[in-house]
């Protein structure tokens, strides 16, 4: 998949476009942080690169440590404008994936807000054996 | 807050050390990527910088392109080596940190693994000028 400067009708382009009302919290030459309509809590903020692309796979290299710099500047902004005790910081590939643009969810946390960090239920492998099965099948695929 | 080659008593410092049984599945010079041991889903993997820092904003710059280039392409082999549909990506700071060692969480995710995206109830601005100074809050963090 290639990154494209912008795709119509994607809501998030049109946020970078200025196109879409939205209020930014950050700009740089290539992503934008602006505040989630619909927080977790109030504050929840999403990190976009400016390019159009899917997923973070999609990501070109050379947009990667310059997203990533963003993120973490933008999550002790979050953290520390919102007098929070912590983030927590999420992205959907694909399966949950709202909007079709790359985003990090920056969300600000505070001790006692309710929320446990994981709210899923936890599975167990059977044993060492079917580990040690799926880690081969994660390492087969990222090659050599 | 300054990153250190290790930390005594730090479970994922034992894991880059090998001292610790843990199903790797990626090293680079920078990161090690391995199995969670209780895992959201099977093959649930967790990558570190093999530097001890604490949270994301600890990781220093010259990590940030190493790390998050390792999280990409462990993301893609996660979602590919499992024949999942997608992936989860997440890293909590702080609040719900269970190991205080940076690490993101991949998760293969399926199309109806039971799962919403987000499973909290959602907040709402009251109008347009309290989200503006959540905004301005962020902002203000940021710096110039």
């Amino acid at each position: 998949m290639t990154a494209a400067p912008s795709s119509a009708g994607c809501a998030f382009c049109a946020v970078v476009a200025g196109a879409h009302d939205a209020v930014i919290v950050a700009e740089t030459a290539d992503t934008v942080a602006f505040l989630d309509r619909a927080p977790l809590f109030k504050g929840h903020t999403l990190l976009v690169p400016r390019v159009h692309v899917e997923t973070l796979r999609d990501l070109p290299e050379p947009l990667v440590g310059p997203y990533f710099a963003a993120l973490r500047r933008v999550t002790a902004a979050v953290q520390d404008g919102l007098g929070a005790d912590g983030a927590f910081v999420a992205q959907n590939n694909v399966v949950s994936q709202s909007v079709p643009h790359l985003h990090f969810h920056v969300v600000p946390r505070r001790r006692k807000d309710g929320l446990s960090g994981f709210f899923w239920p936890r599975e167990h492998y059977a044993d060492a054996a079917e580990a040690a099965a799926y880690g081969d099948r994660v390492r087969a695929a990222l090659g050599p």
